[in-house]
């Protein structure tokens, strides 16, 4: 069966997730809402769907499924919205940058016996995936150390540093994801160490633009996360995954992979110098895993306790960062 | 003015047309004709266009362009057919696999003054058109030798050899007109040497399965095209540019490029295994252009006199390898 | 003039640096010493040297220098004898593994006016240098993060562990000599994280076999160190420096590097399994920087002092892991 | 027993092959010969060997092999003096520039029951040996294709063009040779093409500067080789094998690997600049194959009838080119 969606927010995410419910061809775009009519009327135009307020679609009998896109601030109200009236959710991350009021968002899902399904789309890159393939082939034995260099090309307007929950809540939070991803086995302490090195504006808004976090779990495994707000290359985007027999890693992306060699070297393009080109595969994937988990086909993954668990391990980076020491999860948890 | 497309043959790669043509926001997919009611009917309902006749949408009003995807001896038929009612036409090569033919539907488009755009895909591969530019940037000076390997992953049924107008006409063309595209010179002379080295099969369809050719201009710049119907590893797709001031080259691609290292060595996965996945990008470029070329932006290149000069290149070395000896283009042109 | 050398010790390294010397138009080896006369012998043979004992070679008028590679429990008393004899000298890492007695010898170096270099080769690795001429050229503008990761092939004999003073002064102490070369600042405080993943024996030898460290500076720059003493791949060395303006980075070394590509994927050989062959230029160039050093050209560099706080950094992580918090150089300095 | 060595020929090939024997355990140099006596008394100097005449060289009692760097006329000849002398003689590339003359000598070496071996140093090349070591151990099945990319990074000075015997014999030569040591099967057609692209001054000395070369075996094998005298960014010696099975390669060499990223992209240093820095292994690997040999130990390979093919297929491509044909290496042998 088709699942019919409504889509919230049409927005450059949500634009995204409208073209990847009418290229599958086991959904359906319904319905579009959005604060901007225009931005509602374009996608409603371009795929020949309908425009509707989100209390109309949370009403419409036509519906089976939503995706949120719609400001971070909306989206725990929302969920508890939509999973009371029945329908499958779809959220992009985070739940809410508030650690209790995700918690609470969480005990209505569960109360409702709710799908929430949280957009943390880097799960479902091709490469990424590959990595993990071959971690449960055995490609590389037992998982010891997790390396993840995430870089952004560049800092984000200041003005939305303000807003983001700073850079562990809205950067490394993927990086925690891609972690416990790779590792398998869940967290346990967290050591952090921050810097502003890019720009001192990103101090006067209290948060950082270069950090360094080590993971480990129970077992010993660690995970080091290395990012920075800005590198000029491009979207540096690496995992490797070293185990008893090996390592797997995952390279980086470019538009072109071509290669020119002169006196002065051989030189290949920058790498993707925005994350929706970088993960447009991936996108297009987590949607398609959402419809087929609402189609009974498996697990609407990552849930919405993997995506608590990212904020907690935020949390526990900022306490880590402000005492100056390891801070084990279960302090914060 | 999107542009009202009518698609011709419904099989695999009239879906990847089909696809494009809806997904470009300057056209739209009207009407859809197949020998086989049922493909033809599937891609309609998939994107909600008619099933007409060929002969419907060569009369139909609301049709601008027709993409041409049938089988190969219907070509020159259908393109004769389709410039006569006035409508734009995009063909998959070849035109016909033989030369008069396709010189006689030439004449035609030109006494028509029709529009013919012909599927020389790889032209429009995003690594190998910045191959291009950057010739076209004078990174590498001026172009001397191209070097072009192009391996198939495996041979195709030996029975679709005895129709496929043999190795130069089928798989050789495309490097043909690739070589034109880099070294931006008309070919004059042609020297190849062929074998049968895969499978003797090959030898009693009169055919060949690893040739070589070096293609010199007038100029004296020389390109040389390695081909093998077999490489194990996947679709082997090189262009190499050498020029006064340097080289540039366009890598393999690979669907996931990952790699696991263990005491036997860094593996990385194979090339794509199918020229379908390998060229994605070309196939919504190509037909992108033919779209911006019938509404007035830009030629509808290549050409159908470059579909004739890849046929003609294929004649000089069947004659070449014949008669072990370099062949002139004049003399077949 | 040519320097005159003595060579203390003649096992596998002692070696490595006679053929260094040899091979230097700028030195001469004059005398070899060992505990073992069949092993000075061999040296002597070879090389047409004389073999003496260290005391001998302390008060040979013909020696101007002396390379020690002696068991670690001998440097720091070997220093202080041959400086004290006026002969200047090269010693192999560690001075010692006890930073008083560091402390102790450096003193002894500075009031005899000595000339002291220690080998950290790694500065000397063409690569790493390349590295760090990339920086001092500001191809990738100001430091802000360093990436080291570093695993050997495999976990050196268990009995070895117990006199190696453990991984972070046998193994880490030349990443942390690296982090200070490529930062160019010192380093402020230490952040370290320590596992047993590979063998329990380590545990029992009260060691660890698999550590993540993070250095910062003053300034705020960081450096993550990544350790573990299994790669079954092969000697993993690779340094990376991200800068504000770009990144650099060295890549991995192998003996051969082919490629070999199947069904199976595109597969190169393993990296060098020891670090005598990965290093084969390094000891060949910090010999010849000894040796220009003590002919008047340029410093003796690494110094007793880059040793010390080479240790001094193991020091704080040893610290840090026991008390799960980041140490502050300047509480063990 | 160690091999005593006289050098004939002082010059910069003369002084990497001094080095060999001197580092070689099994070798020992005991003489140099030239006819500057200031470059064979430098050698002298350094290795400690004596100065002769070559009239003395071949009647010292002390000498049991040779190693012939003199000018390229001079080498029949005392190839034809030492084998009669009776020692066995290691000559470079080429024995002569005429096919004839260096007949003729072969016939002495024959009569004399002579050693010789022929400096082909790619052979020796680890990364070329490594390609034939994956073939000899079935990596890719039965070899079909052999593809040889190979560019000087430069063209030599004019004057010198005119007694090199030209591209085929001065430089095409190695990669004939290299064509037979992978293809392990005689060849039997050959097809040229050659240019003047690189500077017009070539054609003045009769010369080509561009040339692509396709060889077949009786069996039907295919050999592409192709060769420009000018590549800005390094010396380009690329060699490439398919076969049934797949297909393995030697990567292009480089004196430091490291990238530098930046909004330019990502760069990495050019290659070697010149062929005795990009082959200072296979130097001396063949120096150690030819001490072996003389030790019994292996055969003196590649021989004098090796370097004789090399020449021939060198006049057969001149044929080639001069008849605009394939032709077939019986016509010439």
């Amino acid at each position: 069966m088709a699942i019919r969606f409504g889509l919230l927010g049409a927005g450059r995410i949500g634009k995204v997730h409208a073209k990847a419910v009418t290229n599958d061809a086991e959904a359906q775009l319904v319905a579009v809402a959005d604060a901007f009519p225009a931005a509602a009327e374009a996608i409603a135009a371009q795929y020949g769907c309908a425009v509707r307020s989100i209390d109309e679609i949370a009403a419409s009998a036509d519906i089976d499924a939503v995706i949120i896109c719609t400001p971070t601030d909306t989206h725990a109200d929302l969920i508890e919205l939509f999973v009371k009236a029945g329908k499958a959710v779809f959220c992009e991350k985070p739940i809410d940058l508030n650690l209790d009021r995700v918690k609470a968002c969480l005990a209505v899902v569960r109360a409702e016996k709710g799908v929430l399904m949280v957009g943390f789309n880097r799960r479902f890159d091709p490469h990424f995936r590959a990595v993990r393939a071959q971690i449960d082939a055995g490609a590389v034995g037992a998982v010891e150390m997790v390396n993840i260099t995430s870089r952004d090309p560049g800092l984000p307007p200041i003005e939305y540093l303000g807003r983001s929950g700073g850079i562990f809540r809205d950067m490394t939070i993927h990086d925690f994801d891609m972690a416990r991803f790779m590792l398998g086995e869940e967290i346990d302490t967290v050591t952090a160490r921050a810097s502003v090195l890019v720009d001192p504006a990103v101090k006067t808004e209290g948060d950082f633009d270069s950090v360094n976090v080590i993971l480990t779990t129970t077992s010993g495994k660690q995970c080091v996360i290395s990012n920075s707000r800005r590198a000029t290359y491009g979207y540096d985007q690496r995992v490797e995954v070293l185990g008893s027999g090996g390592m797997v890693a995952a390279e980086n992306q470019r538009p072109v992979s071509i290669e020119v060699a002169t006196a002065a070297g051989f030189t290949r393009p920058p790498l993707h110098d925005f994350f929706m080109t970088r993960y447009t595969e991936a996108y297009a994937a987590e949607i398609a895993t959402f419809i087929a988990a609402v189609n009974g086909k498996g697990a609407a993954s990552p849930s919405g306790e993997d995506g608590l668990m990212g904020l907690l391990l935020a949390e526990c980076a900022l306490k880590s960062v402000a005492e100056n020491r390891t801070v084990s999860v279960s302090e914060l948890a």
